[in-house]
């Protein structure tokens, strides 16, 4: 990471606590404070906020250069986050910015431009018990939690869901419903690490929860650049070759193909 | 596969075919002929092309929805792709078409848009040797060919290639010049199954090469549809629960939240 | 393959049947008995079975020469196969031949020969409903069945399953009591593919299951060996170099290392 | 992991120190005090040295308890480490001691029976040059070396190499032979991290390289616990339902599967 400090920011879309009764009473300063909050308590991270109707989403450039790993709420209003946006969050992820898309954040520009598929996947609100299992303990991510988080009322989100075969698959969720779904799960895009977390809808106090939020803290620390900045300058770089060419007069732009081919 | 042969489309750019001497006299007809012709002449498959410079690059809804396999091979022309046929494109491998990438067709829209990652790598024309390695020997696609594809010339692609970790890595290539190169790479995006496969470059006989040919006619064969279609009606449903919730009076969209959460 | 018919062997460790009224009951001929019989009636698939009392478990060199997919089902006398059968069939995978384990065959010595884990999992015999999730539509193992498959009684098989983590993840199961399993999963080992499949309790009807025996039948011709078998002749060997080395006095065996080492 | 320092065993076979000159003159304390020096200069890291020939083979099982990750160098001695240690090796990364296998240790009894395959490859001792590429920069054990590792004198690996296919492919080597090989690649078995590194031949000064070291360094503290230690206890459990199941009278052991069935 580019600073002693893991720099978080908190994105939040910010409309159901506006609009939404049960929502503003769990929230009242918005999802993202409660997570924010959580994150500022983690050794070694720091926190702020931004939400949709800032001006740039609160994601100028500036904020972006300085963020190691942002995090993503949003429901529904997909569509008023700005294509120009999107681009700037994706062209950070690929140079090592870390992602962590929660819940509905399934169906983001966001995150659908990283994967490449719908993101769909199935759905049902109705207070039912969710059960989120930990298929790959020796991950991270599932560190300090027991072998299942264990969520008394929750929507549901079950299979098919349509994103690329995870990288590493951390949490494989239980509903009382019948349904089961990939609920932790990790991608790795360009530099940048990206982990979904299916657990969060606005009317349940799911970002109260501590297992909830040591997961998220867990993967802030892992979601932060820690790999090799010495492969971006290479990107889409016409380059001399390393060894000696048995094409002996080899001269960039000026090769003449048909010559040459009469050595094959 | 929706019908008993497999339905490939053979896509185009055909640009180069037009202006460079080379590559006209390599491809009188274009690439897409050299490419289809040998297609034709796989067991179980058929074969039509479409270009760029065709109404709608010739990937009509029609021709798409009647494709089980489409191969692509563009490199000058990338940003003249529409949008909207990228979308088409899109949709339909999400929906289960199979789709083959070849050599510059990784900058493509197509391809950037279904990996969601730069695509970038290095490159470099110097009429150099390839040594395209099979790794994952137990995979169809690297079928019929030796232990390795020895290509006496061609465009130097090496890494960092800037893709999601493949699903399946089939080939690595080794360069002369002293790269090598992640050069057959497989990837599921929703239904729909992904092969990219980096020899091709215009100025060489490379879609002459029997081996490279077998190991696109593998790839087609691979790549279509196989898999289970009845996942599709799920995409993105609000769903009845397929077991009796211990919430008794759950009714979709009317529940009453803030009441069903006193049972806590 | 080596053959046009895919030669498949359905072995079983063959005590329950003798033991049990229930199971003999089910299975008057044996498990191994239901499977072959499905299997015979599967397009180009041929079976014949082989069982644990029969002189070298019925698994001579001869029969795993001529097997195309070796199916296994054992549970009570894992301890009685033989070191030299797990030897005998771990080598044969190697070179190609498919594997499918069945249900309780997860603590096989075979298969935990080939995983290098414990392969333990968590289990409840309670005649509870378990259904089992397509999470990967794209996969021909899945092709033929319907979202989920729907078993209304079953042994409960749970996470932690302590297996590599998949190459590919096909089916997750979810069970009455609240567990979730991962269980239809695939692995590539050598050149041989190898596909677990969880359902299959002695005392349940399991192996008459229209659906379940579809998904073993997909299984056996995705796990019949399709890649390339040149490469089985450089395991292990000491080779000549393909390129001229700088170093020109190279002469294998006799190298002089430390006076090549003064031209660093 | 458990404790504040990561406790680093590194072991060696420490044959080749023994009998050959060249080996001798550049590891004159033998290649495990080269390595274990150099992890005593990472932060956070302590490091002791174990080899074949003391008593058993210098891996007490209170050795192994206090190990929290094990690098594992051999080559002409394999046979002669004992089953009983391989054995015990395997049981603590499986309870998640971290496992870092170099150069020859691919042929170990310990990278076998974890692999499940006969991690055979090709060689030559010539005296070449490699490259090791970076091709998973986001990866932490790339972190600190430019975009490939240069290496003027080594033994050639080349491919195939049958290992499983890896979890992450971190480095990818080019020979001037003319070879390919995946020089660096980690998986996961149980709770242990295991990462294979090939750079390492006895009669090279391998292990002064500030770079190889310097990935050795980044693999132990990637390869030391830090997931989930709760999911131990559930290996192999028979366990109680979380939920109400239907069968209303189920009772572990005791149940009557043929009555319970007729309510199917």
């Amino acid at each position: 990471m580019s600073s002693e400090q893991i720099r978080v920011t908190v994105w939040n879309e910010f409309r159901h606590e506006k609009t939404n009764a049960t929502c503003k009473s769990i929230y009242p300063n918005g999802m993202h404070e409660a997570i924010a909050s959580y994150v500022r308590s983690v050794s070694g991270c720091q926190a702020r906020t931004a939400t949709l109707d800032e001006p740039e989403h609160g994601l100028t450039q500036d904020v972006l250069d300085q963020t190691d790993v942002l995090t993503w709420w949003g429901h529904v209003a997909h569509s008023e986050v700005s294509d120009e946006i999107v681009d700037r969050v994706q062209e950070r992820v690929l140079a090592g910015m870390g992602l962590i898309v929660l819940h509905s954040g399934h169906m983001s520009k966001v995150f659908r431009r990283l994967m490449g598929t719908s993101c769909m996947l199935r759905w049902r609100e109705a207070d039912e018990r969710e059960r989120m299992w930990v298929v790959k303990p020796s991950h991270p991510i599932a560190r300090g939690v027991g072998p299942f988080i264990d969520l008394p009322m929750t929507e549901m989100y079950g299979e098919h869901f349509d994103v690329p075969d995870p990288d590493e698959l951390v949490f494989v969720s239980w509903f009382e419903g019948g349904e089961v779904f990939r609920s932790g799960a990790a991608w790795t895009r360009g530099l940048g690490k990206i982990f979904y977390f299916s657990p969060g809808h606005e009317v349940y106090p799911i970002y109260h929860n501590a297992e909830v939020l040591r997961v998220i803290g867990n993967a802030v620390r892992w979601a932060a650049f820690s790999g090799n900045d010495t492969v971006k300058p290479f990107y889409g770089a016409n380059c001399e070759p390393l060894e000696t060419l048995s094409v002996k007069d080899y001269q960039r732009e000026s090769i003449d193909h048909a010559a040459a081919r009469e050595n094959l």
